[in-house]
């Protein structure tokens, strides 16, 4: 591998996305993407006494699925990357905790599993053969943390999204048949000074624009050299600036740019304001959606970028403004 | 680099640590390592109005210094790898929101230094050329978030330990004359079943055992080979349970074995029971002491094993039991 330009490395020997696999709730279940998912829950709870223990499981069962799909046992992988938005990343070490893999947890906010990907593929490419990234989110354990008890029924501003109930998982690999990771540009955090803890996509998307940007000017690409250009999850509103802060840059994304948030669910039907959001967005879609099109071929060059945004509830009390970030992978066939 | 044994990797071309700088709050400042910190405060707030703002504070002014002493301008820096106790690890992404450096936000409660110190050292024996990596904890903070209101001046258990308020940077480098890393053993989560949430050094005594007997035999080292073996922050009964446990295994490690969270407060003095804790205290007591030691020769083999309990309060109030974990780097000139 090798750095090129300011923030992109290039690499040589492309590590391969074996498999992935990918699990949603029951909301994501009846979205326009539901038929894609390996696996579609019925209720929230999935058969445990609390969200946060269903989460475990959600991504528990994720984990066990890819690592079954992709045929290689658990004790020839070297390493898990793996974070949520639970307070202390409590959804992945609880869910992880009988995997017996060496285990790094991650910490992005809704880039987590970009974040993961990225740190799993510099290991695939140095010295690696199999990494595990696995990233979940659940709206009930999210609503309830970072917001109110969901028994209040709040109602929630048109600004604001829907965290995802799901997660996502890869296994990398240092040999396979594609698709490929190229490239990645690790992002900055740009701190924009919005405020409103219930427009994320707002807070999220002049860093999208930065890694988006920093990639074409390191690698010479211009946006159409990409079949898809996909955000984590800023939203309806977030790809809204996104289209026109990249506009405003000389950057036309136009025609192939979309965002897992707006992708997920249906913006007339299901009530969801603003879009999905949470880290098991971008991990589902992609591990459910995006990773089959690049296997059949329909997307051969894919620019995923994954957004987050780095606060809590503490911070926003305090009057603190809402940093973000976000981190892209280039994934090829 | 290369892999030995099940879970340890060879470096080949030893990254550096270039520098390293530690800060502390006002009771670390009055213990036995308190000369051997870069800056010691004097009060808790630091002149903010907060305990998290603080804690950022910290942590920006702690990276600003090791940069600074380091020589190296930030932009030449290609990541940087951070993280904390707090919610979300905002005091990292806070603390280091204007540094322009890509950003990989880690979490492996007390282990994150270390943890950040083997993704950085990858990333270094890979492509990078500088790497940071940086980590904070805060008495108060943590308090407030993980058990009750300071206010309340509630009684701590004699099991509990005492969440380091301070910082500890380190700059990796392709270059550089040592110290060197030359080894990484990444640990797995151990989960013993210890569910006493004031009693950590329990819980995560079991996961230093199983990264300490890997690493031995990955490497094909005896306890011998190193001038001392220092575990994060188990403190005094974490560290009684790990040599008991080691000599049950076999593993002689009493000559040479000590713990962070032993050295940094005075046990008869300072009344903070079972000892130091919190991810800043293995990065301020490595950054601050054995960092110098190392340089001046006194020590010249190190294998620094951080633990870390991989949970929050809202699963030790399901009943949940406390996974831990440890990930141990080794270090010579």
């Amino acid at each position: 591998m090798k750095k090129i330009g300011s923030q992109t490395i290039q690499f040589i020997n492309t590590p391969t996305i074996l498999e992935t696999s990918s699990i949603v709730g029951p909301k994501e279940s009846q979205g326009p993407l539901a038929s894609y998912f390996d696996q579609c829950l019925e209720d929230e709870f999935w058969g445990e006494d609390t969200w946060e223990k269903a989460e475990s499981k959600i991504i528990k069962e994720n984990v066990n699925s890819v690592i079954l799909k992709s045929g290689i046992p658990a004790t020839n992988i070297d390493f898990c990357f793996a974070g949520d938005l639970l307070n202390q990343c409590i959804s992945s070490s609880f869910g992880l905790r009988e995997e017996n893999i060496p285990f790094f947890g991650v910490f992005g906010a809704c880039s987590t599993f970009v974040e993961s990907m990225i740190l799993g593929s510099i290991a695939v490419e140095g010295f690696a053969n199999n990494v595990l990234c696995a990233t979940s989110s659940h709206f009930c354990s999210a609503e309830k943390q970072f917001r109110f008890p969901l028994e209040l029924g709040n109602q929630r501003p048109p600004t604001s999204q829907w965290t995802v109930t799901g997660a996502g998982s890869a296994i990398l690999s240092k040999t396979g048949n594609g698709p490929y990771i190229t490239h990645i540009t690790s992002g900055k955090i740009v701190d924009m000074g919005i405020k409103d803890a219930n427009n994320m996509g707002a807070a999220m998307a002049p860093a999208a624009l930065d890694t988006l940007i920093c990639h074409f000017n390191d690698t010479g690409r211009s946006p159409n050299y990409y079949d898809a250009i996909i955000t984590g999850d800023l939203g309806h509103i977030g790809k809204d600036i996104l289209l026109e802060l990249s506009a405003d840059k000389g950057y036309n994304i136009k025609n192939n740019y979309n965002d897992c948030g707006v992708l997920i669910f249906d913006k007339e039907s299901q009530d969801t304001h603003s879009g999905g959001s949470g880290c098991g967005c971008c991990a589902s879609v992609f591990s459910g959606y995006f990773y089959k099109q690049l296997k059949e071929q329909k997307t051969k060059r894919l620019l995923l970028i994954a957004t987050g945004a780095l606060t809590n509830s503490t911070s926003s009390q305090q009057g603190e403004s809402i940093p973000g970030i976000a981190h892209a992978i280039s994934i090829e066939i």
